[in-house]
């Protein structure tokens, strides 16, 4: 990866060591590996946090293997790997933790202590993450395998739902956290901002956890067909009539039970770009004593922000309304081993079709440069990567 | 009160109807009250969150009666009243509420739908919350008793801890769900942002919910003895040494598990005012996957405030940083029916200190001009009015 | 009622005060009602916990008039009702409270201290509960309307979806509160013991909730096909496999996540009345760390038990079983106010198909009579009453 | 050990596999552990629960090493521990776990599914436990090590509390538990069933978690005046006032807010061996809506028991009475690892005085068979053994 260049280029099969290259912080040069696995990727999907990077919007360094969201066969166990075994097929939370510090104990592995030498939390072919090589590519080392993997418990019955599973790694859990966060049960108003993967994902998670009625909203009215698709209120906000009267208009009052903001710092408004938008519109829609859920990523360094204070990560909230309202905001990566076992278990007992819902679509690893484009072009897909053609077989 | 100004005046005795006056929303003229009693007032407190209407920081009307800071003994109780009794000693919830409402069904009295006709939620004395007479008077009138009221269960047994029964009506509740909603737990590490009342009794409840370091900052150096004087560390944030450099001093680590903004909206820097500083500082002090209770206040209006965003309660807030962390900020008012009851028991059973904490100190209610006064200035005292000289005695 | 006999009688028009009558605490005679509603019954269902009584399993007196599970219509409004209003459609939740108590404050609605001069807790038309009078008639007397009805928001849309509606005064929140208990989630595999309507109402919030697997198990073919109907998995008790063969039959181990008491004391083996055995039966199929909700009835006496620990309710119980394998029990009645709301919406917006999945059956007032020995068959319905005709109509 | 006698004896210095012993399941023999350390043990409590196996109460064999309270000083570290290091000085959690299946990932640690071939969970030096070898000990290893040890982060600061620290092994985690799981918090009012070491560390730790009463009850004079040495309040179950009658005599009302229970199934009445009067007590004096904490042993088999359904761990419980008073119940071993680090870090911080609580006192490994048998006959003392002495230095 270049800014702004997505390529597809031979990189050497994993070893039990974390060796330099791009984005590889220097105190992770020559990290032994033996608690690792190497996988075979079976699918390694594209996602919208990747764009940031890709729009140049970070300071990811060229040549960064990309692709943090990730589903495999294991070819090769480490030596101190005790419970998973060759053969087993697994998804891999896209956070990396080492299940051994204060944070992976607490069920916090979005922030584990151990894995990024520059802050708490780490990920696969991420910048800023201590340079754990990306798996859109044939092999992938996975580190701390026994804690990190989930098994599917069969392979054939799984791959039969692989383009579910597959969204196991990062979307699904990461917009069920969304909802979750933002305190949806069963009988919520739900409103998500965004109609990309993440907050598909959301709303679909939120009708899984009960909601009553789940909006979304966005600019794209491709993307808002798909939420439509399977239930959802859409709602355009390239409209004349403001976010609280569209919401009106579908629930009888302005206000929902819960929001959801599933777009982060490189929200627009209808005039461009307006990072603090999405969590400002989210205070005023949502009800008092609400909460919100703030999946959406939002950086500490946007070289490509709109002004001085965005660059740094600084926003202006309107926190007066906020407090006025008694709300709560939680913000962050999704902690996916909370919530990936359960997920799973949904899809293989038929209760959940997140696949759908976001509309997966698979492609070969040479497609990539492609899905990428598609997708920063804002089509309603969630482009799958099936770099050995084991999906599509 | 008018702005600048406290002064003591004569008022009418409560009857059980809302009458128009000062601040009475129009709706609420002529509401019935038989649901209510009224009290003869034993205490009621001086609250940092009056100052910021005389200093003219929101648009009070003249001639407001304040005080939202109540106890007292039942002298007349109205026809629908069932359980409270005439002679019946006991707290006021500085938040009114209905008890019949959804939000106060739920446990969110402060945001109660039934009180006020703006917006949720509502408290005596006070600007825009419809209009209820306040309690820095010889008695008030207290709707909706059988819900509101907490009755003390031995007259005599509270007018021998009256000091630290008086600060269940706002503070003691305020800082306790200031430390509840950071998260502080037994063992934890801990920041209170602000030295005065509320942020004394946040670090005293930090305490008693067990942390093992409670660390209080401000730039008054009279109150952060106060706060010594009770097992808190201080920090100076007058000093050069920035407030994680200090932090680090006295922990190891640069980080807390949790913070409470017990300040709010007149931050102030050492340069002046500040509005975002508490809020900013609180995220870089407290370690990831920790939270922020911001009891202090922010509020949607100030007339008086350094910029045109802060005008509107919008300000800039470290946001990336704080979702790179992974934190959960839980804003707004203190339900206080949610604590008081149980904080009531630990003082009666001699577990709460809380009037020794906070250093209340009795006046009379002519002395009250004079202890606003003083509190504006700084002194590290919680006034307690005691307009019938029952305390005293 | 008699015991074993249910008659259809003349009963007086209610008024707003507690008259005494069959079953009616002296402490209670008398009682003042002015902040009580006056409903026209459009619905009063038949409940499982009325075959008690009727069984002669208790010791209700002759003449009290039975129904807890109301709904109506408000046709007069007492003195102190603030917020109700005549002509308002609403749900009752059976538990009576008082909108006043602690417990009440915190929730615990099921065990209101002020209503039932006996214990904790009371109910329309049920035995020890204080002597309020039950709503299978044409009109009732709904106490603390302000508190205790949910309204419906539409009166005409609730009309077309009555038969949900109605399930909401107990079953559906009873079956909701055994799932929420016994810990089921998302991807949960769950266990309901009896598929009498709670047991339905369990299994199909079970499945609301997220459940992964639903079995149900009971001795009653016609019932277990009911829960079928609706997706669940069914295990018929009077086979030869033992439960836990049964459920690894189904899901590949013997254990399930969660485990729901939907049966109670009247419990009953292949060979006759067990009343400890679904309680020791869930201990054996929970997995370690799960939970177990117990909505089902546990009473302190029993005059038909099958021995004299039974008849003062204690069951022998394999607690080292439950010990080992770290369980936690929830017991007691559904706090219906806690869920009847978030349930409403789920209804009113197409979310929760209850009464097909109880199959609720409409039978006039006269038909009373039948509709509680057809029950008491173990017919797999649940019978609504509708005194006025205004669902048939 | 054998049923009745504690002797020492030689036993082998450890090594990183798990070798044939007695008690060591057959599936275990051989597990290769170069995931652990080996310690020098510096402290190892004897337990209540181990005397449950020296009274031959259990099938635990001859030559089984006890010992499951340890704290010690790392001496070797496996070839795949990456993050404990050699000369760390540690506190071992009782429960032994792997850090990798599900129940750990949820902070299930006492249940672990890895480490006993039996049953999920496991123990050191305990019957039935998988066979890994006891600390009472000169030295033991501890698998799993990066996982399951908590690292003081002084260890001359530690060794000045070492007593205190001690305790995080066990008692006083177990303790605070059973606070926990009975829902205690600030102003709560408590009883605690039982004065050995665990009862006292429950009731120490009601109070550190801010009840306002605790009342401990014993049928030992001695132990209760312990109890009363930190401010407990004692009630002598050998008197002729009941329990409900002393409890109203303290509190006024005879009925608490949470109930503890720290005896287990050797539960005594005044006229011998009760294994349910705890159980049953509990429940009678716990109030509407409150909870049971169940720390206190209780055994799936128990050859030594007072009745048929008590060997196999099968006890008469009131659950008629739990359940109209909503209780919940909370049973089985306390999951260590989630509270360690939180109370280690009030005992550094002076929060936390445990040791003294629980009357800590020092022996000698050679001493352990006395100290046993004064444990047995009821002495208010908490022995912690010192094989290097290296406190008593």
């Amino acid at each position: 990866m270049r800014p702004g260049v997505v390529e597809v280029q031979d990189i050497d099969y994993p070893e039990f060591v974390l060796k330099d290259g791009p984005g590889v912080h220097p105190a992770n040069v020559g990290r032994k590996l033996d608690h690792g696995v190497i996988l075979k990727v079976v699918a390694t999907n594209i996602c919208g946090s990747d764009q940031h990077m890709v729009r140049g919007r970070t300071t990811a360094p060229a040549g960064l293997v990309l692709g943090h969201e990730i589903t495999g066969e294991v070819v090769e166990v480490g030596r101190d790997v005790e419970f998973i075994k060759q053969g087993d097929l697994c998804s891999v939370p896209f956070n990396i933790s080492c299940g051994r510090c204060r944070m992976c104990k607490e069920g916090h592995t979005e922030v584990c202590l151990n894995v990024n030498p520059d802050r708490p939390g780490s990920a696969y072919g991420y910048v800023d993450m201590g340079g754990w090589v990306g798996g859109q590519a044939d092999y992938v080392l996975v580190p701390y395998a026994d804690w990190n993997l989930l098994k599917f418990p069969d392979k054939d019955q799984a791959m039969e739902k692989i383009l579910d599973l597959a969204m196991l790694a990062d979307i699904f859990p990461t917009g069920y956290h969304g909802a979750v966060c933002a305190g949806v049960t069963s009988g919520s108003t739900v409103y998500v901002a965004g109609a990309g993967p993440v907050g598909l994902a959301a709303a679909y998670s939120a009708q899984f956890l009960g909601a009553a009625v789940v909006i979304v909203g966005d600019l794209n009215k491709e993307r808002l067909e798909q939420a439509r698709s399977f239930g959802c209120e859409a709602v355009d906000l390239s409209q004349d009539a403001t976010l609280p009267e569209q919401i009106e208009q579908i629930l009888g009052v302005p206000e929902v039970d819960a929001a959801v903001d599933a777009v982060g710092f490189e929200a627009r408004g209808r005039t461009g770009e307006a990072p603090a938008t999405v969590l400002n519109s989210s205070m005023e829609i949502t009800r008092a004593a609400g909460r919100l859920g703030i999946p959406g990523l939002y950086v500490t360094g946007d070289p490509g922000a709109v002004d001085e204070a965005a660059k740094v990560g600084s926003l202006s909230l309107r926190i007066g309304l906020g407090w006025s309202k008694s709300h709560s905001l939680t913000m962050g990566q999704c902690p996916v081993m909370r919530y990936h076992r359960n997920l799973m278990n949904a899809i293989l007992n038929d209760r959940a079709q997140i696949a759908k819902a976001v509309n997966a679509t698979v492609i070969g690893l040479p497609d990539a440069p492609r899905g990428y484009a598609e997708f920063d072009r804002g089509v309603a897909q969630k482009f799958v990567i099936d770099p050995h053609g084991m999906i599509a077989a």
